[in-house]
């Protein structure tokens, strides 16, 4: 099982569209059905924003009431999720303690909130993408809501979990110590990697050279240097690459849910896939986001993931409105095999201007609608709850 | 300025006591005046617990109320303080982007929540020790209230702090990549440390040896694996050692919310002060978590300090029940300059058993009120609010 994409685009999955392929004319996209299943407040929201003329400014209102007031939760908390114990000869490099021992790796932190009513709505697990963390999905650059409290505000238990070996989650860095005490050489110190900013706004898209924005971006690129701060080092590289442990955790936080939708983006786009083939029983949907498409799917697989609703949403700027090849590929294995994969460009859906990082683009909020007007249709029309 | 501690007990405070060095029989230890100023559902509380024959049942069934019932916040989300760039010759290792250039470095990333009521309370900042992150302060080991939703609960706006190179802070990975491209010497690297279970197991203080805990011991040992999986690669050697960003970055912080509590545990216990130090104006108190203590303070840093109201709170199963000597010099020039510095040890308020993760521990919300009620009657009762 692989990608079609190259290297780079397991780690930045919009890049896919840039480096392009041939362009597929004939493709399986399904449009949003919003009016088939109207759904209250997001439902009005989405119809106003997407039907010209429509009642646009009322669904604006709705909208901001729906950010204000109080936030009202049931619970909230942390926790791990799996991990592994190994012996570590090399701890530390100085002198003194603490001596050879064990170490827990591999696990993942978990962060989570249940909104006062907790029965209405199905969980919602986020995996943030390369050089970042969880702090993808909180508080905007420029201080607005992030999608995280926006989907505890619309009654989802919602949790973030910074990818094993990343953030809170931790790395094993003993290889590290090694090197310097002459115990492995240098060239077996694992790649780490960093988004520089320039890079950052390349693959980001917030515009057409460094500093220099669309005229319709919706990245709030006056605050760029917030998102800066967020980008953190990536040790996905110490690692096993075939088998990221982040994908059996996420599988086993879906189970221990009783059921979740899982929503990956860019690095991780495809890692909600991979936790489903590696036990589907909690996963009760998948959202990919700014990504490219498993392939080389085996029939088994391809049965397993037919009975999974699937959604992949990017944005605007990319080079082609065509879904990468992969993409394509793998809809039409799924929903031929009886699957329900969609696939939604924002333009499409009357969204402009929307970068890499639209969870914290000016219109956050109206593309969160998207994802939660997919899931009250395809996850909690089809399966109750 | 420095400690009189060696450099593990910088990392892990608390060994200082182990270590010993003289005992200090005259010292200057001012117990908590919980009857002065009853504080409601605190003192409460604290003179159940204290009093023998007190009003304990009472006590206890005011804190369980406390916890119960739905969470309402007036907001909640997360920032970055601080940081600054820095051009990165080798963002990564591997062939493709991203090229050289630019990096944000030393960033603070900080996590709040204002309870519903958010004017009766001082905010409160809590900054987590060595091979830790915020999750220091989330939920405990077996499930239970950590301190950051208490101090919200009891109407203090609280802020965790990843500190600086640590978790969603991020680090400057430029130096690991530079030596496996031949660019620097191995030698060149940075110690990151990582704390075994088998360390963490003797200087958190569980019990006399590796699995066997202490009788009375108040860390839910059963759950210690949980505690395994926090503790994450600590990778401060990559900052300038006299000068730790997460200092200032403190202290900017305190500054931003015009006026707050910080408080440092273990490796951090001595960043509230070193905050004041550079910048006092927000630092309305400074409370030190398991801790050795500055000395060879200028007259003029002891001036600064003396304006502070400073709790040092330690636990259970000391070497010594008395202060570590840095800890009495300190305090003496501090008190002896006006100013307002209090050591306690849990056990002389009648709470037995704690270990160094004591806001971890079984009765760890019952610490927690020695705090509230330390707050409220040394820095909301002299200044206001």
């Amino acid at each position: 099982m692989t990608t079609s994409e190259p290297a780079t685009n397991l780690l930045f999955a919009a890049g896919s569209f840039h480096q392009g392929g041939t362009a597929v004319n004939t493709m399986p996209h399904r449009r949003f059905e919003v009016m088939r299943r109207p759904a209250g407040l997001l439902a009005a929201t989405l119809v106003g924003l997407l039907l010209p003329g429509g009642a646009g400014a009322q669904a604006i209102t709705d909208l901001q009431t729906a950010r204000k007031g109080p936030l009202i939760l049931k619970e909230q908390g942390s926790f791990y999720v799996g991990g592994r114990d190994v012996f570590s000869d090399a701890p530390r490099i100085v002198a003194g303690a603490p001596a050879p021992g064990d170490l827990t790796i591999e696990q993942l932190y978990v962060q989570y909130q249940v909104p006062a009513d907790d029965n209405k709505h199905v969980p919602v697990v986020f995996v943030h993408g390369c050089c970042l963390s969880s702090k993808t999905w909180e508080t905007t650059p420029d201080g607005r809501m992030g999608w995280a409290e926006y989907f505890v505000r619309t009654g989802h238990p919602t949790y973030l979990a910074d990818q094993s070996s990343r953030a809170r989650s931790g790395f094993n860095a003993t290889i590290y110590n090694e090197v310097k005490l002459g115990m492995q050489p240098s060239t077996a110190l694992p790649n780490i990697l960093m988004g520089t900013h320039q890079f950052a706004w390349s693959v980001f898209r917030f515009g057409p050279s460094f500093g220099v924005a669309w005229p319709d971006e919706q990245f709030p690129v006056d605050k760029v240097d917030e998102l800066y701060r967020q980008m953190i080092p990536d040790l996905n590289a110490t690692l096993t690459p075939t088998a990221n442990p982040t994908w059996a955790n996420m599988a086993a936080l879906a189970h221990q849910l009783g059921g979740a939708v899982l929503v990956g983006h860019s690095e991780s786009s495809s890692y909600p896939t991979r936790a489903a083939l590696i036990d589907p029983t909690g996963v009760r949907g998948i959202i990919q986001l700014e990504t490219g498409c498993l392939t080389t799917l085996t029939p088994d697989q391809i049965a397993i993931l037919a009975r999974i609703p699937i959604l992949i949403v990017v944005g605007d700027h990319m080079a082609t409105s065509q879904p990468p090849p992969s993409c394509v590929t793998m809809m039409s294995q799924v929903n031929g095999a009886g699957g329900d994969m969609t696939f939604d460009l924002l333009p499409d859906l009357g969204l402009h201007g929307n970068s890499h990082m639209f969870m914290q683009d000016k219109n956050n909020l109206q593309v969160a609608d998207v994802l939660l007007a997919w899931i009250a249709q395809h996850v909690e029309g089809k399966n109750g709850r």
